[in-house]
């Protein structure tokens, strides 16, 4: 009885062991069945995740284009893009939707738009808050006798000159908080921009230059380069000038504009002097950059938008017609 | 002997056992190991591939704009547009820049472009081909009586009309490979677009119609809408319009134009007559379908690139200077 006790006991205990072991390797194979379940799933999403990607990237230009800034993104110098805008000219809003479409396309800029106003327009406000850019908005009102009237030339009064300064001083009043590697751009509204121009523009370490067209009364004026420096200028007029160069043929390094506080626009120098008298407060010819392949490529073009002929209002007023003032605050 | 050899056996096996549901366990263990190594690791790519498109979808308006479209991209009808344009314009290049860069942020478009000449030319290959947009080259010159010139008002000859018909019959020909579910909108190259216009004019059944600004010598014409109807246009002039439109205001929907074989535009029609001329062919009043919120938003401004003051070539003559070719080239 002893015996057979004794190999009952060991019976349960072989028993309880086998069971344990049994209960032990199907937790093991369910552990290992999740496991590569779980992987398999995650794999398919990660295939899934990538050929998203694949197709977008073959698909739309601006992914693809943005996707080359990905990797250094967070080293990449902000552009600071600095715009004066005018209420006065009919197509405001049209040129700057066309410059925020082109602008969309760019990575890292803050676009400072100074408005020629009192106020900041809710006009300019929510056509701002709707681009989803990064962006300043500011207002500098030009004084009444230097507002250019519809019989006077263009060219007759300096433009922009005090809505440039207010975004200089944006510039100066905040260089605690802004990127001190970044780089300032003049760009008017209503000029045509290759997007290529803002990564010649990027990494500019003081002063950096390229060709300008329809500048001048030329197709193009441009600085003359060899070797990397500029040896003079292909230009029609104004040899008097230092810098015989448009708004939209520089870009300046923050660092160095922070480091000249007097450096600013003037209402008070001669027509076409404005970027003379900017870039002679901060460099001298010889130390210029050439971008745009030694200054032999077209990035940016100086156009301007013409005048709304607006005869048919009179017509309206006879047919006892008006504007819808909704559809007009669009215009 | 013979007991304690059976003993010998049974221990053998019993080791053998041991041994073989170690090895077991262990492969077992390691099978585990390996799949949970497997799935962490392709987690993190996940995680991280997550990251990086979060990232994006935050820093790039273009990438989260496009991700919209991305889970119905196949089911995008087409939108082609067709563009003449004219290398007697100085601008032609910036403008078709500035478009081109608009036309980037449009997903599932082909940009038909008709050059006003007898050959394409190398420039505009140029420009298409680095566009990396869908696109489709043709060429039509205009015969010299109706070129307008420089003297003469721009609207006193019909402008684009052979270059629109090309445009037309290259659909018309190639209709078995197109989109028949795609859509028609003409273009100029000048104008100003907001992207939310094309999403707007995808899905024309027949043919949809919306405000334009800077038209018929107002700041906007527009269709008056009523439930979803045309009831009046909103014009100062040319009552006599059965459609009172610019060509910028309508879109057609590629099937119902291919049904009508003699649809197209005419030289032989009065001024501001062409849109009229084609849509008489195509659809009445009451058909027509208002877009952009019943005909009260502005996603399009017809502008006008100024001519480029050229004053200053005369003194680069002087100056014994010339344009450099390969510059001009890029102008």
């Amino acid at each position: 009885m002893r015996l057979s006790r004794r190999k009952f006991y060991k019976s349960i205990v072989v028993l309880g062991f086998f069971l344990l072991l049994t209960i032990f390797i199907t937790n093991l194979y369910l552990s290992l069945f999740e496991a590569e379940e779980k992987y398999e799933q995650t794999k398919r999403k990660l295939e899934a995740l990538h050929s998203y990607f694949d197709k977008f990237h073959n698909l739309s230009y601006p992914i693809s284009y943005s996707l080359k800034f990905y990797e250094k993104y967070n080293q990449l110098p902000i552009i600071y893009i600095i715009t004066p805008t005018n209420n006065r000219v009919e197509t405001q809003l049209a040129d700057l939707t066309r410059m925020r479409n082109t602008l969309w396309l760019v990575p890292k800029i803050v676009w400072i738009l100074i408005e020629d106003s009192t106020f900041k327009t809710p006009k300019i406000t929510k056509f701002l808050k709707e681009s989803q850019l990064s962006y300043v908005h500011l207002s500098e009102q030009t004084p009444d006798d230097l507002i250019i009237r519809s019989n006077e030339k263009t060219w007759s009064k300096p433009r922009g000159v005090l809505q440039r300064n207010k975004g200089i001083d944006w510039l100066r009043e905040n260089s605690k908080d802004i990127d001190s590697n970044g780089v300032i751009f003049f760009a008017d509204d209503d000029n045509t921009y290759d997007i290529r121009l803002f990564e010649e523009i990027r990494y500019t370490q003081k002063v950096s230059v390229w060709p300008v067209a329809f500048v001048g009364e030329l197709m193009y004026e441009r600085p003359i380069c060899k070797n990397g420096k500029v040896t003079g200028w292909f230009r029609s007029w104004g040899d008097s000038r230092p810098f015989p160069i448009d708004m939209a043929g520089f870009a300046i390094n923050l660092r160095l504009l922070l480091a000249h506080p007097s450096a600013r626009f003037s209402n008070l120098v001669q027509r076409g002097m404005q970027e003379s008298h900017l870039l002679s407060h901060l460099i001298s010819v010889n130390e210029l950059e050439p971008k745009a392949d030694n200054c032999t490529k077209i990035f940016v073009w100086h156009t301007n938008t013409r005048k709304i002929l607006r005869f048919g209002e009179k017509r309206l007023q006879q047919m006892n017609l008006k504007y819808d003032q909704y559809i007009l605050d669009q215009v």
